[in-house]
């Protein structure tokens, strides 16, 4: 039995006691822990793959936080590594890959992998991480799953790295949509298939990271991007252990297009800083939860602002049921670790008053 | 008198026979004769300090296609340069400052620059294109002067240099708001006598380029950047030469707040290319001229999906008056130069229909 369900409870906008509280990238640089394990394992995809350490660096942002949730630790990019394409990190310069995708021949060869026996190394970790979760007894909190959405893996396929103006993908995008389309929709079904092995192996509720979702027009979001997340959605299965489970879909740089993503179906949108959460709770509140959306940069501010900050966000959602506290994109490297506490216990005793 | 006044009659919804288009840093590095002058000139900071040459480049691009304006070529940070802060240029890392802004002393310590006397090398460049442009006989189009928003320039002036997470002048935003808006306050108006100097000089519109707006909440981007440019707006010469000198206030990743954009009184609002443009014009077409909004990436493509996706743009205005072609950013660096011509023709043939 789970201890604490409020953050599935307000994903199904069920009531709740107190607004609960995650932090996309709780688990990571900003904790003097994390990169003290992460030294012990040598690279970062050395970490990802060894179930023991990446259950650790999950629980630790539980140790010292009232989080309401743990989230797996991985990399949005495993789905192109298991295809083949090489992942590898740089320190300082973000994901590579050593062999990108370069043509539409490139695309035809790839297969698709195999959740359970190609990306079993996330499968054992999120097995390993419920077992830490319940110890023995109760489970503390949910696990939430992940993955990159289909557009954002393509960018880095295509790209072979971060990229500030996509001209290789969307150049194929804009010159060779089918080709485009066929890769996106492999994607899709890749994502499908590991959700649904993560979901089977104990991830309670997943987030599709869009990343990169806001780099496109909006014709093009609903085709390259929106069209293959509804592929995935239609394909996940929703209920497990005899609970649903929630999926939150988190466009980066798409509050133009909130209505269009909660017409998917989806249980939660996670919303950026850039966002008006009050007026996003007007336009799709009815339909969906949110999640987010304090600016992370917050988190540089006095304890004082952060307090200040934070009750704003809560106001804008204002009464009842549906959210989900999160900053609108991940915790920052130089975050001060005390922060992120003042920042979690404001969000549980200020939202009292909304859940009478 | 003016050959081609389409621009300036677009910008205040007059009607045109075709829809007018420049292109956002159509002077610029994808041509080989404006690298040429540039290795000429030595650096960046040289060629806009040199009023001949500086009025070379602004005309290259008029001599290869059949834009409807010119832009004054400078650098959107000559005002914190002229505050002493020291502007330079790395090859491949965009503009640094030798003395970034550390504390609110720095602030107190800045005085309002003299555009006449300070920036007195932008103005002459100003008075020097328009000679050039008139060409001893009517002028060819109007020159479009412009300057960085305040919360731009703040931004580099801050971080000291391009960041992607804005944590030191967020976090000066966030912790001492009054002294940033006193920083605010003295931008708005040394960006209001630079562009009123520029009007003086020759310069027919303005533009107030808003580059990291989209990086607020929107609480903090009514506060920080809105209000900043309202104050601007407040300022300006708005009438010259017997004529109109329309404003277009372009706020990258701004398409939520158009609304909020188009109530200060501005003449025109730039959109990116992730904003829908007809959902744009039914928000604020009614107060305003819209100018946008391509995708620079499709610029890569071939001449047929460049010319399908200027019709896509068109097509989403439709029929009347109001509407300026321009990609949703600057032109990429390594776009092929004749692919510009391809659109611009583009632009001027298929818009005959929304103008009869």
């Amino acid at each position: 039995m789970l201890k604490n369900d409020r953050f599935l409870r307000a994903l199904l906008r069920e009531p709740v006691d107190r607004t609960p509280v995650w932090i996309m990238r709780q688990a990571g640089r900003y904790l003097p822990e994390y990169r003290e394990v992460r030294k012990q394992a040598g690279d970062f995809m050395s970490l990802c793959r060894n179930p023991e350490l990446a259950c650790e660096v999950t629980l630790q942002p539980l140790r010292r936080y009232n989080l309401d949730a743990a989230i797996l630790f991985s990399d949005i990019l495993t789905i192109p590594d298991a295809m083949g394409l090489g992942l590898y990190f740089v320190t300082g310069e973000g994901p590579k890959f050593e062999r990108p995708l370069q043509s539409a021949s490139d695309i035809d060869k790839l297969g698709l992998p195999d959740a359970e026996s190609d990306l079993g190394y996330v499968m054992d970790a999120v097995r390993t991480i419920r077992g830490a979760l319940n110890g023995g007894d109760d489970q503390l909190v949910p696990l939430i799953g992940f993955s990159g959405s289909p557009w954002t893996l393509a960018t880095y396929m295509v790209e072979g790295a971060a990229s500030r103006e996509f001209s290789r993908v969307k150049g194929l995008m804009y010159e060779d949509p089918a080709t485009m389309e066929k890769l996106l929709n492999l994607l899709a079904d890749a994502v499908r298939d590991y959700l649904n092995a993560q979901i089977r192996a104990g991830a309670q509720a997943v987030q599709i990271f869009d990343t990169w979702g806001g780099s496109l027009s909006t014709e093009c979001y609903r085709r390259f991007s929106l069209a293959p997340m509804q592929r995935i959605l239609d394909g996940l299965i929703r209920e497990n252990e005899g609970r649903r489970v929630p999926v939150i879909m988190f466009t980066k740089g798409g509050g133009a297009w909130l209505e269009a993503m909660a017409d998917t179906g989806v249980d939660a949108l996670g919303l950026d800083w850039t966002c008006d959460i009050a007026n996003a709770r007007q336009r799709v509140g009815d339909r969906v939860a949110l999640q987010g959306n304090l600016d992370p940069t917050v988190l540089f501010a006095d304890p004082d602002v952060i307090r200040r900050e934070v009750r704003k966000v809560l106001d804008g959602f204002g009464k009842g049921n549906g959210h989900v506290f999160n900053l609108g994109h991940g915790i920052m490297q130089h975050v001060p670790p005390e922060h992120l506490d003042v920042l979690v216990e404001e969000v549980h005793e200020y939202s009292a008053r909304f859940h009478v």
